[in-house]
């Protein structure tokens, strides 16, 4: 199958490694507990990595919103068997998703799991309550 | 100063360390350069250990806005030199603002990168306009 016959994404497909434990209240709300932070650390941490987050950002930006391996290596100056490493270590993460077809392994951004991230990260507001109990 | 005369939070105010450049594009919009990606990926390195995670969501979520140093030890089983050095990392990365006050350093979270993470990880929708385009 080339890239220009991917079929339609399916979004709500989950990764085997997806922590569950992701969900919902932002960290500036209430504290993590320990349990929590595990988990939330090793999603971070395959995140930490330049490689990683461009592979990430590629796909999850990829037209049609899926990408083949093949589709990736060439953006990066790394061999493909350290490509591969990496989407492994995104997928464990429950970032992306992967199915092989063929030859070729696609991949697809999670986008559950990138809404909980970007739940987690949310501003709170510290507002008239807090300052209010300041003053009180 | 006592934790119960905390003043009013400065929530704008920044620490030397923001790295200028996280701003706006989700990644899930469009591929991320090199150089943001480094500059993303340091961030998230701060974030990728547990008890860094749990103290940022402490002092997030801490009555006020922001902690002193002598609120967050005893929340851990690590020494004071560890949270410090943990704390340090934090600043550096940009993600809290500090402040000494006698004694003591006191903590909060500049909610403003907090914002443009929340914004950078963002879900996309992959919706009409790319269905379209792969069934055209």
């Amino acid at each position: 199958m080339s890239k220009k016959e991917l079929p339609v994404l399916q979004p709500a497909q989950s990764a085997p490694g997806l922590p569950g434990v992701l969900c919902c209240t932002p960290l500036a709300r209430e504290p993590l507990g320990e349990a929590d932070a595990t988990d939330l650390a090793k999603v971070f941490k395959a995140l930490a990595d330049p490689v990683r987050l461009r592979l990430f950002s590629l796909i999850a930006s990829f037209e049609g919103g899926q990408a083949c391996v093949c589709d990736l290596t060439g953006e990066f100056d790394v061999s493909q068997p350290t490509i591969s490493h990496h989407l492994k270590v995104l997928r464990d993460a429950g970032l992306v998703g992967s199915e092989r077809r063929g030859t070729w392994v696609y991949y697809w951004v999670l986008p559950e799991m990138l809404g909980r991230l970007s739940g987690l990260l949310a501003p709170v507001e510290v507002g008239a309550e807090a300052r209010a109990g300041a003053l009180a």
